[in-house]
């Protein structure tokens, strides 16, 4: 029903802001034609600046053979910018009523046969989706910033949103270089945001008690949590941290810990089925390894991670 | 009144654990002599793998040239392990009976002029040395795992320990390699434990409603927030986000999202207050930097991590 993948040339990166920016830099990169879409002509030069420099770090990445920047054209003409378009990856402003719009106005203009997917983070496709003739190809993609280094790429559906086009989606960003993450429930936040948002709530209310400053912050999370969060993400970490035991452990042992004051997000009830859910997750991500295999893996891309930061910053 | 830091040159890690063995194998790569601590002799094989393991990955980090594993002895006899300590550095069960006898015995055995830090993440300082009769040279030095890697220490006084013994444990830690952050205000968790905590009560909470696995959440974490986290912490990366703009931008414009179910911990109130502290701390920290540089600072890091990681795992 869809483009099939290796007919996908042209994508059209709609909003002139730096997810936009961002978003036609990785299809750059990645050897696509990118028609862009901005507002009004003064988001131009900002836009080409944003590519421009994340060009120096795309080409460190590794450029496709046949990535250009001569693949961009940028235009405030959106029919014009949907011409030929085989994939439209919208980024305008996170206003719903705009966005409700631009979909109503994206169902004329597109193909039905073309995949219309929305870098919202606040917004949900059920919402978006409402004025729209076509809503079944039209689906969430949500990067993180910058989206050109980023691979996460959030992939939701809304009520009207078919499962192919779900499907379609995962598809195709990952042959586009990026790392999809296809999600069971359309849930404010997703998934990234929400473990960031809470964090980052915690953050404040920290400075906002004198508890920590901003620096503080900051220097607790590069020196501390951060460089093994890139190695192994939070369920790892601790199923590695507890030895043989694991996951289990962690939880068995650790489980009252949930009670004391250490954040003020209320913890979830254990029940047993949280806790089997969690052992069960970490044992599949094990996929059979001792823990000493894990802990020195983790180990082995932390020093690498440090010694890439520091060489980076010199 | 504490030794000269030039004079320190045997360290005494107590506890059998990962994170006493952690601690030993850190002290030794930065070429001190350690006297380790074991409760029975049973723990002695696993203390020496970790420490076995933890040397490979320190070998690449780079040890001091007078680092040995030969400077290594490990005993069940506490006063034994005490003699000749210039440093005491606790890592025994979290167990609040348990550490304040401890420390009541640790007030006998280790002379005054001799600081005892304990690696505790739950407890706070005024309770643990409640029953030592020298409370003025305990502090708390918290850790976070792996501790011969991750270069953080969190450190704060008791009701008791005196400013000196903050200042000369930070210096000290600083020394040794580690990256001290000296907290103003005594709260559970500290800071890194607390934001990491919030992160974790959400992920546990994601997947007790079949919102996410544990597989989505680390998949979530490893490409998207974490590895900029490790570059920026989240107040930087707000703030650079957010283009000239900056924090100020992104709490103005964004400020009302914090009331948005993104998580299930409620925000602070967004007053002046906080909202000028959050912005003057990124001002500090961006030294004058402009945004662009920041910018690709902060990609050419990331860059470097993820080429790294890849390479570690090949």
């Amino acid at each position: 029903m869809y483009q099939n993948f290796d007919k996908v040339n042209t994508i059209s990166s709609l909003g002139g802001g730096p997810i936009g920016a961002g978003w036609a830099a990785h299809f750059l990169s990645r050897g696509f034609k990118v028609n862009s879409y901005i507002h009004t002509i003064e988001e131009k030069s900002s836009y080409e600046s944003i590519i421009e420099t994340a060009w120096i770090s795309l080409k460190e990445i590794g450029l496709q053979k046949s990535a250009s920047l001569d693949n961009l054209k940028i235009s405030t003409n959106l029919e014009e910018v949907l011409q030929d378009s085989d994939f439209v990856q919208e980024s305008i402003p996170e206003i719903l009523e705009l966005k409700c719009k631009f979909y109503q106005k994206l169902g004329e203009l597109v193909p039905e046969h073309v995949v219309i997917a929305s870098s919202t983070s606040g917004l949900t496709m059920t919402k978006i989706q409402k004025l729209c003739s076509t809503p079944d190809r039209t689906v969430i993609g949500h990067p993180f910033n910058p989206p050109y280094l980023l691979p996460l790429v959030e992939i939701v559906g809304g009520k009207q949103t078919s499962q192919s086009t779900v499907e379609w989606a995962s598809a195709f960003y990952k042959i586009a270089g990026k790392e999809p993450l296809v999600m069971q429930k359309e849930i404010p936040g997703f998934v990234a945001t929400r473990l960031q948002e809470a964090l980052w709530r915690e953050a404040l209310h920290m400075v906002a008690n004198g508890e920590a400053t901003p620096e503080q912050i900051d220097t607790a999370l590069i020196n501390g949590p951060a460089p093994r969060m890139a190695v192994q993400g939070q369920c790892m970490a601790f199923h590695v941290a507890c030895g043989n035991g694991g996951m289990a452990t962690n939880l068995d042992q650790f489980g009252p810990a949930l009670k004391l004051p250490w954040t003020r997000l209320k913890a979830p009830k254990l029940t047993k089925n949280l806790r089997d859910k969690m052992v069960e997750g970490c044992l599949r991500m094990s996929e059979g390894r001792k823990f000493e295999n894990l802990a020195l893996q983790r180990d082995q891309s932390i020093v690498a991670i440090l010694n890439a930061i520091k060489k980076s910053q010199n």
